[in-house]
C-alpha cells in the first residue's frame, strides 16, 4: 500500500534495546517501516560520524512492511546509512528511539536519539524523537502507546519547517496530565568525574554526574513540563546561529 | 602571574596535532594554558561522551604557565576531565583547535572542535573555536597567527552571554580579506557512502561525502564569507529550542 507513511527508525540504545521495539510494533499496523539501528547502545553519541572505520550492516529482519537492519556505527551513521544505501522511496518521517532516558534540557546535546532526528533533518525530512525518563533496561512503554501513532500523524500532517525537528519526552507516570509544547530548560551537569583505581594501581575516571536546574521556577520549560507530569514537546532548531549576538559582535571584531 | 588570563584548550585532531600545537605556541606568551586534548583523533565526535569505557588521563607536558594532559576520551570529555579533575582556577575562555578543517555551516553539528566550546559553554564558561579549511596534517597556520590573540582577548573580554559560544572558521590563504560576523549557512551532505568489498567477501561502507550549499547566493552565512576570503566568525547557541515553532505547535498538539 503506497499511501501507508513510509517512515525510517533508529535509536542509540541498539536495535534490540526495548524502546525502539516497542515504537516498531505500536507504528506497525499504520506505517511501512525501515529501521537502521546501531547493533549496540550508543548512549550519549550525539552527533558523532564515524569517518575512519568501515561501517557494517547487517539484515535482522525482512518481513512486509518492515525491514530491521543492524549497523556497527553510530546514530547518525545509521541515518546516513539508511538514506544513501536503504531507503525504497523518500520517507514521511524520521522517528528516533524510543530513548530509554532523558533527553530534555542540555541533555539533546549529547543525546544519540536527538542525534538520529538532528540527521534526518538535515537530509531534508521531518523528524520526531521520543524518549521517556526511565533509563532502565525493562522501562514500561505502554502509556506512551497512544501519543506514539497520534505525534507520529500530526508531525507529517504539519511537515516540519527545514532545519527543525521535534523533541518529545515522557515522564515516568502510568498517566499522564497532558501534553505541553515547552523551551529547552537551561541547567547544568556537575560533578561528573568519579576517580577509581586499577587493580594494578592505575587510576581512571568513570563519567557520571548530578543534573542542576538553572531555572527551576521557570514553568515553560521541558523540565518543569515534566516534573509536573506532562509530556514535553520542544521544537527543536538546527540552525544554531546566536542571532541576537550578530550586531554585538560586529561592533567588536 | 595571577593576572594573566588562564585559558583551557581542547580539540579533536588530538594532542599530537599540529592546530593546538600552534594554538598553544601562539597563546602561551599571553596567557597561561590547561590542555588536555584526546590522545588520538576524534573527527566527527560532535558532543559524544563515553559514559561506559574508563577514562585515562595522562601528563604529557608539565611547565611554567601550562600543563598538557591527553585523555582516551573525546573533545567532550576532555573538556568534562579538565573541569573536574583539572582546572587549577576558573578557566577565563575555552578555546577549541586549531581544527584541521572546516565547521562552518552543518559541519559544526559533526564537529568536535564545536564539542569542546559547546561543553564550555555548557559548564558556564566563555567558549571559542578557530578552524581552520585546510584538512592536511601539515596545514599551515601561520596565517593565523595575528588573528588568535586578538579573539581571545575580545572574547575575554566582551565575556559571552550564558549558553553562547564562538565558531570562527578561517579560509585557506595566506592573507584574509577581512573578518565577517555571520549565520549559519545551510547546506547538506550528499552521496555519503561508498561500498567496498572485504577480501573475504563481505561488503562494507566508508562514510565520505559532498557538501551541497542550499543558498550559496547569500551574502551574510559563513560559507558565502569563507568562499570570498574572509575570517568567519558565527556566534552560537546552545539553547537549540525553535522559539517559533511554539506557538504553531501548541495549536496542533
Amino acid at each position: 500500500m503506497a499511501s501507508r507513511p513510509y517512515l525510517l527508525i533508529s535509536n542509540d540504545d541498539g536495535v534490540t534495546a526495548g524502546g525502539i521495539n516497542f515504537l516498531i510494533e505500536a507504528l506497525r499496523p499504520v506505517a511501512d517501516l525501515l529501521v537502521v539501528a546501531p547493533d549496540s547502545p550508543r548512549s550519549g553519541q550525539g552527533c558523532a560520524i564515524t569517518p575512519t572505520h568501515p561501517l557494517i550492516v547487517r539484515e535482522v529482519r525482512n518481513e512486509p512492511g518492515l525491514r530491521v537492519y543492524a549497523c556497527n556505527g553510530t546514530p547518525v551513521d545509521c541515518v546516513k546509512v539508511a538514506v544513501n544505501e536503504l531507503l525504497e522511496r523518500r520517507p514521511d518521517l524520521v522517528v528516533g528511539g524510543i530513548n530509554h532516558g532523558d533527553n530534555s534540557s542540555v541533555n539533546c546535546h549529547y543525546s544519540g536519539t536527538m542525534g538520529v532526528v538532528t540527521e534526518g533533518a538535515l537530509q531534508g525530512y521531518p523528524a520526531i524523537a521520543f524518549s521517556l525518563c526511565d533509563q532502565s533496561a525493562d522501562a514500561d512503554f505502554t502509556p506512551l502507546r497512544p501519543y506514539l501513532v497520534d505525534m507520529v500523524f500530526k508531525a507529517i500532517a504539519m511537515g516540519m519547517p527545514p532545519f527543525t525537528c521535534l523533541n518529545v519526552n515522557f515522564p515516568k507516570a502510568e498517566k499522564f496530565a497532558g501534553v505541553k509544547v515547552c523551551r529547552m530548560a537551561k541547567s547544568r551537569w556537575e560533578r561528573e568525574t568519579v576517580r577509581c583505581r586499577h587493580p594494578y594501581g592505575q587510576d581512571y575516571l568513570w563519567l557520571v554526574g548530578e543534573c542542576r536546574e538553572l531555572e527551576p521556577e521557570a514553568e515553560d520549560t521541558d523540565r518543569w513540563a515534566l516534573a509536573h507530569g506532562y509530556v514535553a514537546i520542544t521544537p527543536t532548531s538546527l540552525d544554531y546561529t546566536a542571532y541576537g549576538l550578530i550586531d554585538i559582535l560586529q561592533a567588536s571584531f
